[in-house]
């Protein structure tokens, strides 16, 4: 089997060189090696311009990150798909007990376009490449051999895939699949609705945020806004709140976030209110209630560079409306996944938002991605999760 | 009693409106409000070139950053020391269990100059400016009121008072402390040498990163460089770790670890090295030691900002070392306790260690100071600490 080979312009391997695994479509010398008749998912080698070899790609003719780096030595093959989950699920056994986690983390486990999350018995499987798709079975056959699960999921009908031109599909790959499959994120027993939640049914990557929460939580009034199916509220039920309101505009969030409640006995203390984040804390204000915790955990605000300076502003306007629902002495969690805000910009945000209230505000403490999104340290894009703990003193200093 | 004023260069308020707390001397109109003259901690009212209050600051002329903010109403008495006492502790019993904690970090609680860790029963109060040298009366006798202490140590011989200009001296100014204090971190019993030990002790600030390494020592072997105390090494034996090795210049810091371990039974698991970290780690290298987790957790290589590239270049070579021992899935907790190196910076680093050794490592973790360690949100000086746990696949991808 013959494979393609793509040159690179002058210079373009120095991000590669880096660490980097991405190409852009600009950076390869289409005069020497066209893009145009490369099929979507080939894999192909890839030159420096002085015709040395890089490694190979998994390549995409039709997108700006034409072709992603899945070896710097040999052709991808089942074998080095294997050899990747092995190392992939390595980690993980290393850092959590129980296997509740993100197995597979894309470019951070060497995986391009693949995304596994593991809830116990059960692996849900997210494809994003055509590159990746080509490896479906041995993808499928591959997690069998090497977690024994009970059901695995494709849950193949993400906005990632209408980019990439590929097939929107959600079904059972292998085995059987419940409607709501149980795992446990801090030790707190959960359910994760894998066919019909956001994304594969749960945001792992704010566990130890969560947890950082969950010490502070007792014998407090908590409010989680943008709960979703209760990753927060729910857990800071779990670890002795006294009560947890729980704000999504979904009403079937809202019902997962009750059938949580319920497995940890706590439903009676869980008050949902179905709406807008936005509108919720308003009228919040305005009916007088303060909180002792505030979580602000809203959906990317920034998804692309020109949402940059509206979104900020977005943030900017919640954050002073969390700020406000907070008692004396409360806390606020501030959070976002927006990989195009800085950590250091959402505290500025913060700065901006207690000084315009005149509210004297303390950092104790700001967090990231659990150990089951490691971030690659020469792939920023693989950093984007951010949560800082905020203090309210009261008075003005 | 007539307060001296300060009028500050015409737009030279807009920091103090951000709500930063310092005042260079160069933002100082001299000619209008002579900088000569005013004796060192004296309070003066400080103006804007219009002539509008921005509030009260503890003066030192002799220092670049020449006034720090103490209140933006009314001037700074023994009410507001006292106020600003009771709310840093406010915020500790917020979100400590045991009182073992800083308990005033400076700008960030609204008293520059002033540091007091508490370990339980025994206070350490430093206090590095002339302002609230001026104070120190009421400050231990604030401090008498608020936690009822059995004692009360001002270790006033450190570094910043040189700088400053005051005096160097190490009292007992209540009742009696002994030579090592009893407290808790993690809920790890340990003893600190409050008289002879560095800075007041114990370095308190790293208390989460070492959290998070507890949670994966167990059945671990464990490398910590620049042990001083034990502060990592003997908490990692205390959950588990089954042997620790501690390395440091000095005889009697690995005495106080070896107190430490005894006082968690584990003495008999802890290995001491007394000699440089570099040499250390060479040698150990050169014998083909390999451990399960290293922990690199440095002083400030940068002091300051000449230093910046010689001080990078000393964080990569270490790092480099340290990365050259761990076992295949091995853990390196990369600290920086350096103002002036961004946690990016080390991000950087630390790549280009991988890349320079054909290894393959993840960022599982990232962390910062402890709550009681507050960051101002507007005074990025506040902000000094970092930790990145790296993971080491082995195979380069």
């Amino acid at each position: 089997m013959s494979v393609q080979q793509l040159i690179l312009n002058p210079r373009a391997e120095r991000r590669l060189k880096m660490g980097h695994l991405w190409i852009y479509s600009n950076e390869v010398d289409t005069k020497r090696s066209p893009l145009k008749g490369i099929e979507p998912g080939a894999q192909c080698e890839i030159l420096d311009s002085n015709g040395k070899s890089q490694g190979y790609a998994l390549v995409n003719p039709n997108q700006l990150i034409c072709a992603r780096l899945v070896s710097r030595k040999g052709a991808f093959t089942r074998k080095t798909l294997q050899r990747r989950l092995e190392q992939a699920l390595a980690l993980r056994e290393r850092y959590f007990d129980h296997p509740s986690y993100r197995m597979v983390y894309g470019d951070s486990d060497g995986l391009p376009g693949l995304v596994v999350d593991r809830f116990g018995d059960y692996l849900v499987v997210q494809i994003s490449s055509w590159g990746m798709e080509q490896f479906w079975e041995e993808i499928v056959s591959a997690l069998q051999a090497l977690c024994k699960p009970k059901g695995i999921l494709l849950r193949n009908d993400h906005q990632g895939r209408k980019v990439e031109e590929l097939p929107e599909l959600c079904e059972v790959a292998y085995g059987e699949v419940p409607e709501m499959v149980p795992f446990e994120e801090n030790g707190v027993p959960l359910v994760a609705p894998v066919y019909k939640g956001q994304k594969t049914g749960w945001f792992y990557d704010h566990r130890d945020n969560r947890a950082h929460l969950n010490r502070w939580a007792k014998g407090r009034r908590v409010l989680d806004l943008f709960s979703y199916a209760g990753g927060w509220g729910v857990q800071a039920l779990a670890y002795g709140a006294t009560e947890v309101t729980c704000v999504d505009a979904s009403g079937q969030a809202l019902d997962w976030c009750e059938e949580n409640a319920a497995l940890n006995n706590r439903k009676e203390d869980l008050i949902t209110i179905q709406g807008k984040a936005i509108d919720a804390m308003k009228s919040l204000i305005a009916s007088g209630e303060r909180y002792d915790a505030v979580v602000l955990d809203p959906p990317a605000f920034i998804k692309r560079r020109k949402d940059q300076k509206s979104g900020e502003a977005a943030y900017r306007h919640i954050n002073e409306l969390a700020l406000r629902l907070l008692e004396k002495n409360g806390l606020l969690v501030s959070a976002s996944c927006s990989m195009h805000l800085a950590s250091d910009t959402l505290l500025e945000i913060l700065r901006g938002a207690g000084r315009h209230l005149d509210k004297n505000i303390s950092i104790i403490g700001s967090g990231g991605q659990g150990a089951d999104h490691p971030v690659h340290p020469a792939i920023a894009e693989t950093r984007y999760l951010k949560a800082h703990f905020v203090h309210l003193s009261g008075t003005l200093q």
